[in-house]
């Protein structure tokens, strides 16, 4: 049974965040809209009685399964990516959630007033917004990370226990897209976080994750996605 | 064992969710900081090697679980408010998690440029946010919520199957927060989604709800809350 992922053609988006799990785990899949076009998502959706809210989403048999983080909870058990006991399972999946309210404060960075309008439309906003961001967003959450990896009774290898779990796959992906939009921000705090930075090497040099960064799977980051470079937000 | 809710006095928040669904099981369950003060929260985080980004975050025995939606899925199974089956089981967590994310879009509604600012602070630009809200993210998720309404095989009356979830109470709170901040809006477009405003009602009037909404545990909305009634933001 193949999964099939459901996501818009162009960027990384969350997407990334489960292509990442899939490429890990070394399993066949589709990257349907890829193949068939932007159109297969709302196709999909019309016709089904679990309708996603909006891509990415997966399928799988039966399952048709929305939200970047419940995708990931159901792919952990599947390719070994979570850890089985259920605290620890569902600490990975809380770590997760984090992971995703962090994505959309990227993303709002530079869509204060909504993503109705263009970025050149609410610039100033933007201006103001990524202050705080970089001085104060960014810090904590990272610092929280970093203080995870601290306390993990295991070690500061892995978010959860002792192995690879999707939550560091995800990880390396949030400092991908930092270093990518916010290079100076990074420059200048990124060394308060060593044990992030180490797993984010980590997870770049694991062998199928190497291979995907390399293939033309894996898309450059670009200006339509969730994690934007614009010089100006990164003073 | 007693379920222990960490969650900010003086607001319903996010916490309201998980409490929603402990006072609808009928179980004990202590809401810490109400007793003991803020402080507590922050006194857990310290000492745990699973803290949470944020409040709420629910202790139960060796559990400690933050995210909201993470909560409800570990109480999901052990108070019978969510379906065994396993596709079901993760659609109504996603439907949550999609809660979860128009959550964040209500509050950012009056916080445009982020939470360090207050809303007097941000006022021009709360405005015009606020429109895009109105105007289009509302009907939105609005309307995929009476969609699934809809499509639910086993009839309108939930949003997964036949039983109540926890997902039903977190969307009649939902209903709840928009009557309270957006009264003219709803008063506008709340006829074009009869399912959902029959599920809000029914759900008002399930005995334990009834009797929780009656009590000093149910705290009244303010401008603290997530969501807030600025007249300005509703025209």
């Amino acid at each position: 049974m193949t999964y099939e992922l459901y996501y818009w053609t162009g960027i990384q988006g969350r997407g990334e965040y489960v292509r990442l799990a899939l490429e890990e785990a070394g399993v066949a899949y589709e990257d349907v809209a890829r193949e068939e076009g932007d159109g297969v998502i709302e196709a999909l959706s019309r016709e089904t009685d679990t309708p996603s809210f909006a891509p990415p989403f997966l399928r799988h048999g039966k399952m048709i399964i929305g939200q970047t983080a419940a995708i990931l909870l159901y792919l952990g058990d599947r390719l070994e990516l979570a850890p089985k006991d259920e605290r620890l399972r569902l600490w990975t999946h809380q770590i997760q959630l984090t992971i995703a309210d962090f994505v959309v404060e990227g993303h709002d960075v530079h869509h204060p007033l909504g993503m109705g309008r263009y970025y050149e439309e609410q610039k100033p906003e933007s201006l103001r917004r990524a202050e705080e961001f970089r001085d104060s967003r960014v810090p904590k959450f990272l610092r929280w990370f970093e203080t995870i990896l601290d306390r993990n009774p295991k070690g500061p290898d892995h978010l959860v226990g002792a192995r690879l779990s999707y939550a560091d796959l995800s990880l390396f992906q949030i400092v991908e897209g930092l270093d990518y939009a916010f290079p100076k921000l990074m420059q200048r705090i990124g060394a308060d976080y060593p044990k992030l930075r180490a797993l984010h090497d980590r997870v770049a040099t694991r062998p199928n994750i190497a291979a995907y960064l390399k293939s033309n799977r894996r898309l450059p980051e670009n200006e339509s996605d969730l994690f934007r470079h614009y010089p100006e937000l990164d003073e």
